[in-house]
């Protein structure tokens, strides 16, 4: 757990040597992005920096102004420079899955309205093929149980999110269920099924959104870029 | 207007004959389902039907209630049997838009896990192509007015559903964005741009979910039925 945390670190802080003056940043959720928070927050003070953030969550929204950045809503930024986020797994196609957190709906709203999207992840994250972890999805309450009877039926495996016996509302005010499929071998289909069915609003399947993935190691970081990666 | 709703009633009632005791019912939300809840309460009363309700709308589980209708939640009913709803524009390929009433989404939810769903609609709202009625698509607050941008890029002309200048919410927390298309040429490739879109929850595009549509008429209705659709 300490290596995890001196890798989440360390690709916080390069993440953070990414951010320039003037910039519109928006800002991801998650522990990871905690570490770039915190990082950002330094070079803000010792560099009077001056950084507007765009936030994916009421989470992040109260600890980046408690750290003295800049939050405006999506709608009254322009086009956001940079989103910084976390990523619970990553494939070496540079796909990967979000919404451990709950957040990536407004994660996916950011990072789809931005110019650049950075992740930041530790080393354990990093898999030949995704679905080990699983797969959340954001749902309509309304009709949920039928819906994941559905899923049921199609050998999804949903569960649904609960803490302490009550289900998990996201900050949109909806359900999530996790997919616990163990590996997903066509991502794109399975998103497309998902897009087009009724009473989901999003999946956590981020599909050719990233354009790096900063990975923490013991020593440092390293990186997979989208413009060299192998199609 | 006095004739378009004889027209909606003749519909209506011709509806409430498809009712059989023990049945679980769809209810739609809108005027001529108004009609439609009328001649239901009715008939429940004078044949002693026994009848459960699942609802599309707060307004129309009020409505219901107060007529005197069992209303149960769509998760503790079983498969629904029949479900009974209006719409706002209708093409005689049986494919239709809904949503003027802004309760498009459960309504989707309801029809979804009906075994039978029935439109009853006046005569105006038949078109040889469907786009005259503005497609209503149900968005996430969130980020609506870069999603907004993005659907003028697509020349797709979304005007935000406000009433006496605030935003209108659903019933499910959402904003309403309505496409002014006028003419809409291959509304399943719209449908499924729409499914894809991040910030879309769902679209008023009913495509192949309506089995039978009774449209009433000054004398009486005429049907359309899928089994007999000319493909």
């Amino acid at each position: 757990m300490e290596n995890i945390n001196l890798e989440k670190k360390h690709a916080a802080k390069a993440a953070a040597q990414l951010i320039k003056n003037g910039m519109t940043v928006g800002l991801g959720t998650g522990s990871t992005v905690n570490y770039f928070l915190d990082a950002l927050a330094n070079r803000i003070s010792q560099e009077n920096l001056k950084i507007i953030g765009v936030t994916t969550s009421f989470k992040t929204a109260g600890r980046a102004k408690s750290l003295g950045i800049t939050i405006i809503d999506i709608d009254d930024a322009p086009m956001i420079d940079l989103t910084v986020d976390g990523a619970d797994e990553v494939d070496c196609h540079m796909n990967g899955i979000k919404g451990g957190g709950a957040a990536f709906l407004m994660e996916k709203i950011v990072a789809h309205n931005s110019n650049r999207v950075v992740w930041i992840v530790d080393s354990q994250k990093l898999h030949e093929q995704l679905g080990s972890f699983p797969l959340p999805v954001e749902i309509v309450p309304f009709g949920s149980g039928k819906l994941i009877t559905d899923f049921k039926k199609h050998h999804l495996h949903p569960v649904l999110r609960q803490r302490d016996g009550k289900t998990i509302v996201t900050d949109m005010g909806h359900f999530i269920v996790d997919l616990v499929l163990n590996k997903i071998d066509q991502p794109y289909q399975l998103g497309q099924y998902l897009d087009g069915k009724i009473g989901v609003v999003e999946h956590g399947l981020f599909l050719d959104i990233v354009d790096e993935i900063i990975i923490g190691t013991s020593a440092g970081v390293r990186q997979l870029k989208r413009d060299t990666l192998q199609k």
